[in-house]
This record gives structure tokens, C-alpha cells and sequence, in this order.
């Protein structure tokens, strides 16, 4: 499903009934803030209640090297053992929101598989990622403490999806600080019908992990009660859609083109012979 | 042009044969690694030898709240007096692919109005963001010392496309240790034509600036001297017609299906009535 094969398809249309049992939980934050480590004391708190977890690792940072996918590899290679745990690193890079459809595919698969937690670990910066977390049950964004102005920029961008905040490395000086600065941020978004809790962790040394568990229930429980499983199922559906359509009918348009007149066409736009808008509607109303 | 008006198509197609002259510079890195410090003073040493300066701030982590661009306004508020630079911060999330479409037009235009010199500043995480930084003349990688291991996992992600590293904030502790890290894993990358180099700056003091404006000449000379110029073009040219092709032949299934339809399928998909390919194929096909 990760790379887009045709038999992906008929996968996806045998297994669709069998899904939208599992809870996803996306984890997303700055770089360095823990959120692999995070991930890993929560599958480990799932795995000691029984319950089968799959862990992806979305990192769209690593488009042409393996590097920082390797090290989350390494990182969890200690829970990497358990048959009750599937993790999968995704960086592969390929057409136009490819990352996000592999990764709203593989949250579906996993979720066929019979996983009942499904973590979505992600650096959370990027339109795509983003776009992910927003449409996952419960969105936990990871900050730490001691990090500069332009990193709390990052928080601007994800804060009105955060269904709930974890301040990790929480030991550290500077968390009273973060706190009231998310506070504050809080105070200047639009209000939300469920109010974003704020928690603190030390993942690394297993501290306040079972209590995030809790919260990410609760939230479950407050969605049901809400109406809220329903929003998220369809705007969950909207961003596959239009992922896909854009896929597809991009696809489908080269393919009736032919790769020639598509080359041609990318040559005569960096020739200057015409503009990216000309060149694009002559490809799709199949002119010369 | 930002927001996809349609007159916007026309006015591209007017002003570009008068394209292709400006140098185009991207500065991409963590967040907090001083790039707009470093691009503010790029943009003053510019203009001390009479340039004309535009800069884009592109920053995809902002798609819900104007906060982290407001800071960058603030911050280059003393050089925006200046009519002979023009600045814009981009962070309106638009369809998909909507911001990469947006900067390259935003490029566009602002190399026909007769800027020299473009510099686009990216946090450079996302997909996209890669993508446009990987197709200007010269992009420049900003690191800075005594980020952690994590931090150091994005540089693997943009390594392949830096035509210059600059090691910004290099009174601090660590400069050397991050100017190993980029020789290390530049040695495990695979061999550029361009070796690319290593500097470091103070920006916020200008020390360092005006080597860093030297190496972007030098490096505009090498692609000169070597076909790179082509090469970029092209690239460039592949990457926006593969966006707009996205961009336009979804919007025009869209149109032909009509709203109606395409709710009704999205609707579909959240109920799991239909998988998300399946509906995605009946739009195309237009089947009911």
C-alpha cells in the first residue's frame, strides 16, 4: 500500500468493512521533544493491558537519507521483539501527497489487522503531517521545555488541533514556563468544545505516561458523547479524497497524455516557451 | 497569485517571458537556527551594492494562526521601510499543494517585477518545502550549534539538497561539533559535482554575512560553467507542472461531478459505505 500498487486497491475495497475499530493517536511535536520515547512507554503501558498496538513513525524529514528513520529503529528495537507490537518508519517520498496517503493507508491496515491502538508518531510541521493528526481520534502535540522563540512557533501551527498537550522532559527547568505559554496560546484560539488538557512526562523515565493513557481516554469517551467520532470520521474522509482524487486524476490525465507529450511539456516550462498554468491546461484538454 | 484567482493565470502568462533573471536563494534549517536574522542581513548586504531584494517567508507550520509570521514582520519591520526590498510571509494553507504552488508563483513574480535577488526562507521540514528549496539556484542549509541529536535528523533530510551549509550563531559552544557532523554525513552521501561548503556566521552581529554572499556568487558561477542552471530549471519546471496538474485536474473532476456528488461520496467514505480509491474511481468515471 506504501508504494501505490494496483492490487493495493482491491486490498483496500476487501478490507474496508473491516475497519474503523482501532483508536488512532497521533503524537506529534518538535524535533527532540521525545516523542519516539513517549511512544514507546505508551505501547508499553498498552502492551501491559494486552492490547495489540501498531506504531508508525512518520518522518517526511528524510526524504533521501534513512538516517533519522534508523534511529527510531534502533530506539525501539527493545519493543521491536513483541508480536504485539508492529512498528513501521515511513519517509519514503513519492508523487504529490504520497506521504500522507501511505500513511492514512497504513493507519487503515493496521486497523484491519486488528491492532486496538494504532500510535501515529510524527514531527508535526509539515501541511501533510498536520493534516494526518488533525484526523486522528486523539491528537497529543509533545513539547519540552527549554526551547527557543521560533520553536514555540511550531506550536502556533499545530495548536488548534491538540487535543491534548504533553510537556515532556518535564524535570527540566523551564516547564512552568512552557505551560503558561500554551496557556496563553490557548486563551488567544478560538474556544473549543473539549478544553485541550495540559500534562507532564518524563517518558524516558516512564513518568506520567499512564496518566496521558487516561487522558487519551477520556477523550475517547468525551467524542463519543459528543457526536465528535462522527466529525472526525469525515474529515478524516475529506483529506482521503481529495488526497486521492488529486492522485488519481493527476495519474490519469499523464497516462492519457503519454510520458512524451508530458516530458515536452516540463522541457517548454523550463525553456520558457510557456508558463506551468498554459503547459498544464494543454496536457489535461489534450491539445498539442 | 497567493490565492489562486483566475485572473492571476492570465497575469502569468503575460509577465513570463520576462522571467528567469532574478538569482533565487533559499535558506532553509531547524527552527531557531537565526535563518530570517541571516536573511535580513543577506537582504541589507544586498542592498548596500543597490540591489533589489525579495524575500519570502514561507512557513508551513502556521496554517491556523498568524503568530510565528507576525514575528518575522517584527522582526524585519526595520528593513521593510526599505523600497527596495519587498517582503511577504506565506503561511496560508491552501488546497493541496496549495503553499508550494503559492511560492513558486510568489517567485515568479517577483523575479518579473524586477528583483535581483529572491531569498526564500523556509523551516524546510515539510515535503513541500524540500521540494522548492531544492529547485533555487542556491540553497543554503542554516544549522546551529548545540541542537540534539533529533534536530540533527532533519539535516539528513535536506542534505542531498544543500548547495551551502552555514553554521549560524558560531560563537556558541558546539560550532565544531556540528561543522563534523556535516563532514561525516556529508561523506556518507553520495558525491555532489558541487562540494559543498561549510561557513559559519554570527548573524545577528553580520559577522560572516558577506562570505556566505561571496559563496552564493560562486556557486551561481559554477552552475553557470557547468550546465547546473539547466539542470534547476528543469527540476523546477517537473516540479510545478506536476503540482498544477494535481492542483487543476482534481479541481476540474470536482467541477464536473458538482458538489452534490462529491459530498455525497466523501459522506460515503465516513460511513465506510465505500473505500476511499472506489469513490475516488466513481468520480472520475462519473458513476453515480
Amino acid at each position: 500500500m506504501e508504494s501505490g500498487h494496483p492490487e493495493a486497491r482491491a486490498l483496500m475495497a476487501q478490507l474496508w468493512p473491516h475497519m474503523g475499530r482501532a483508536v488512532v493517536v497521533g503524537l506529534t511535536g518538535a524535533p527532540g521533544a521525545g516523542k519516539s520515547t513517549l511512544t514507546d512507554q505508551l505501547a508499553r503501558a498498552l502492551r501491559r493491558e494486552g492490547l495489540r498496538v501498531g506504531i508508525l513513525a512518520v518522518d517526511p524529514t528524510s526524504p533521501f537519507s534513512g538516517g533519522a528513520i534508523l534511529g527510531d529503529r534502533i530506539r525501539m528495537a527493545h519493543i521491536a521483539e513483541d508480536p504485539g507490537i508492529f512498528i513501521r518508519s515511513m519517509a519514503t517520498r513519492g508523487a504529490l501527497g504520497g506521504l500522507a496517503r501511505a500513511t492514512q493507508d497504513a493507519i487503515d491496515l493496521l486497523d484491519a489487522a486488528g491492532f486496538d491502538v494504532v500510535l501515529v508518531e510524527t514531527v508535526g510541521v509539515g501541511q501533510d503531517e498536520v493534516d494526518v493528526v488533525s484526523c486522528v481520534q486523539t491528537c497529543c502535540v509533545v513539547l519540552v521545555p527549554g526551547m527557543g522563540d521560533e520553536i514555540q512557533a511550531i506550536k502556533a501551527g499545530i495548536m488548534e488541533v491538540a487535543d491534548l498537550f504533553v510537556i515532556n522532559k518535564a524535570d527540566r527547568d523551564g516547564a512552568d514556563k512552557v505551560e503558561q505559554e500554551i496557556e496563553s496560546m490557548k486563551s488567544l484560539s478560538p474556544p473549543r468544545p473539549w478544553e485541550s488538557p495540559v500534562l507532564r512526562t518524563v517518558a524516558a523515565q516512564g513518568e506520567g505516561v499512564e496518566a496521558v493513557l487516561a487522558k487519551i481516554r477520556e477523550h475517547g469517551a468525551w467524542l463519543r458523547a459528543h457526536g465528535g467520532l462522527e466529525a472526525k470520521a469525515k474529515a478524516r474522509a475529506r483529506l482521503r479524497f481529495q488526497g486521492l482524487l488529486a492522485e488519481e486524476a493527476s495519474r490519469r490525465a499523464k497516462a492519457r497524455a503519454g510520458q512524451e507529450r508530458v516530458e515536452a511539456a516540463i522541457q517548454a516550462i523550463a525553456d520558457r516557451h510557456v508558463d506551468p498554468y498554459a503547459a498544464v491546461a494543454q496536457i489535461l484538454e489534450g491539445q498539442p
